[in-house]
């Protein structure tokens, strides 16, 4: 099969980054920034603003602790509100589900601390209840403050962490595939329900899960929901490309990202895919002004609202690592990170470029944006568009300075002007989330029929 | 302190049963019944009954398996509808709240197969998110076939079950009080977010679990969600009049409700609790009439629509018994239950009573209604009532023969009737589902300040 270098359709597909909580480091702090993070109506209206702006998915990261960091403490993330509070996002995308139509409801779930059963059970049922509007985003969790939750005392290493997850994954989709498409009957007449030889048990019995079935929620409108997954690792690429749908991915530079999405691609022909329904979007964080200086004071004005011992906090959250081990005004020395590796291997990048020392790394973290989007809207849409048709990218994650107004300035200025170009939908295409992506509907057994390794 | 024969307000509180699919056995042939347990719509649609009819709460019933009953196979369940579909419970109430502004919103959710940090979370956005709406049917799950989804090949015997939901209770409730009530700041000026002193780890390390904490949710509008419990064994009682705000029960006869409840107020006192505060709601399956001949023409209709083989299949998944192995004509032998032990003692008072053999035993079961409330508005009050003010209920837990009929039926013609005696609210008292139950927020630490052994 071909493998062309932008999208099949010539269509970005876009998705909106979210906490159920405060983002970022200091964008709650902001004047216009609504604190509505436990209440129905501000994940409501930002769901119709998406929606309006056409966007395929709103996309919620999550993790399972208060994040430690400086000397293995919460005392500056709590202070500070880095990375905390953290609703679950089930509820929180549901309750988007209840105040829109087409949006897709993607919510991060983890596969070292749930079980395949109920995890397989929960998306499912929001497949149906949304009319095929569901999305997993699959992480192994990357804390070891995430494990100290659930009974261990560290992490298990990476290489431990993916194969659980790819056995995970294969339990999920078993459990999706044990009523087929058309086991429901719901004959009044007769009392016949369902037809139980096309409802099958799975007897999934691995190294790390052994689960019966079968599921208790018959097949549902998209088959699997949309699976998203972020890993930049080797292992976590390698699962990307066997399972994903949409890859969600951070780079420094334009170079960085044609490269991943060459490798990514490449991986998922190996699995017998085809790439284009692998859809890769990487983070920007657009700040829109009326001119280019504006856009620049409104930068300023962002990062003023960033305390370096905050972002300094979020750096050691990502990466996992006690940063207070390091003197402030020397450089990062070279470390073992467990945390995200899309990470650090930026902050290599920068630190080595701008020879920062830690605090200023710290500084710089906390109030980086992704994709150097700051401009106007014609120069935003412009390197978009470069992005796009250079195949760096099949579409965007748009992360928001501060909510909900981020979404709205992106929503009324570069939305319309992607439309002009002919370079993002006008009206939704589909009735289901994996129909706007472009993606396929997995037939029963389709995961089965991907080959296990791609190297 | 006083044990009063009923409840303090001289108010009955309703809560309506429902399930993520279809109840009971043959009322989803009733052709007036929706098949619309995939849907947003069906669900909100009865919530805004239940609110209209001023219903204290909305309670789904779950378990985590095709229920396994006759030659340990899952057709005869799947073939007539019996136990599945079961949707997670989860998002079908985040719906229901996003429709109704008043009623309470209860899942089902396992000590056996979740973890406390996650249900601890779940369960606290869900109050933030309903602004105090939320409540959690804690259960211990009943089922082998529930265990052979989660690595196990049976379940762990009752007493070691019922431990251990004690101690993921003390868990969540630990994660529930580890933000004080004041700790969020939101202090734009100042970057303060929260205030770290008042915010702490939890350092939980049990015979079952090993939790560091804190909860990444600050403390909810409830302080805990509205708890409720349904075991009606010693072990089960324990554990219910310890932590539960309301207790769901199912009895044959109004004797045996009026000395339950009397139990259970006794072991709740001996906990140090008002027992005012537990609210004791049986199971009744009320079915109007125009007239008393109207009412038991309906009962006649609904009772048609069971399979006994159906019925069969629901007795032996509520007792996780294999009846298969006994003869369909001759009397039920002694059984050794590991299900639900208020069923089975049921099962044992009937059969002894009328003499039934396993088949009709079948029939019967499949086609119970709870309470026995079938004739006119003017017979269910009178009933209503007279359990009420005899002491044997705080009100009542209504279960539909079909949805959402018989809630439109239940909230049309009886709550008016209730409420005309004085007996049921005509608008909702509080802002919160505690403050409606009239059960009182708990402190932080409040759970422990309750002794752990009544007897």
């Amino acid at each position: 099969m071909a493998i062309s270098s932008s999208a099949d359709d010539g269509r970005m597909r876009l998705a909106a980054f979210m906490n159920a909580g405060p983002g970022g480091v200091g964008g709650w702090r902001h004047p216009l920034a609504e604190p509505g993070w436990f209440s129905m109506s501000y994940y409501q209206n930002i769901g119709r603003i998406l929606e309006a702006g056409r966007f395929d998915l709103v996309f919620f990261a999550d993790s399972l602790s208060v994040p430690r960091s400086l000397g293995d403490s919460v005392a500056d993330n709590v202070r500070y509100g880095v990375g905390v509070p953290r609703l679950d996002p089930i509820p929180v995308i549901t309750l988007i589900a209840a105040a829109t139509e087409h949006l897709g409801l993607a919510a991060t779930s983890s596969t070292g601390f749930q079980q395949p059963f109920n995890t397989a059970r929960t998306f499912a049922s929001l497949d149906h209840l949304t009319e095929g509007r569901a999305a997993w985003n699959v992480v192994t969790s990357f804390q070891d403050a995430e494990a100290r939750n659930f009974g261990l005392d560290r992490l298990p290493p990476r290489e431990v962490r993916y194969a659980k997850a790819e056995e995970f994954l294969q339990v999920t989709a078993k459990l999706w595939d044990s009523w087929a498409d058309d086991a429901l009957v719901l004959d009044k007449d007769t009392a016949h329900f369902a037809r139980p030889e096309r409802v099958s048990a799975i007897n999934h019995a691995g190294e790390h899960f052994r689960v019966q079935g079968p599921s208790g929620v018959p097949r549902s409108p998209q088959g699997y929901p949309v699976i998203i997954q972020a890993g930049s690792s080797p292992a976590g690429r390698d699962v990307a490309a066997r399972w994903a749908d949409v890859i969600f991915c951070s780079h420094e530079s334009i170079e960085s990202a044609i490269d991943f999405r060459a490798d990514v691609r490449r991986r998922a022909a190996a699995h017998g895919r085809d790439p284009d329904h692998v859809k890769i979007l990487p983070a920007v964080t657009p700040i829109v002004g009326t001119t280019a200086e504006h856009a620049n004071e409104r930068r300023e004005e962002f990062e003023d609202l960033v305390p370096a011992e905050a972002g300094l906090s979020r750096l050691a959250y990502h990466l996992d690592v006690d940063l207070s081990q390091y003197e402030l005004d020397e450089p990062l020395p070279p470390l073992d990170v467990q945390g995200v590796d899309g990470h650090y291997r930026e902050v290599v990048e920068v630190a080595a470029r701008e020879g920062f020392t830690v605090r200023q790394l710290g500084k710089w973290y906390g109030a980086r944006t992704e994709g150097n989007l700051v401009g106007t809207t014609t120069q935003i849409a412009d390197r978009m568009e470069e992005w796009f048709t250079r195949g760096a990218a099949d579409g965007f994650t748009v992360c928001p300075t501060h909510t909900p107004v981020a979404f709205e300035d992106f929503t009324a200025n570069v939305v319309p002007e992607l439309q002009r170009r002919g370079l993002f939908r006008e009206e939704y295409e589909g009735r289901t989330l994996r129909e706007n992506l472009g993606v396929p509907r997995p037939e029963v057994g389709q995961w089965n029929r991907r080959a296990i390794r791609s190297s």
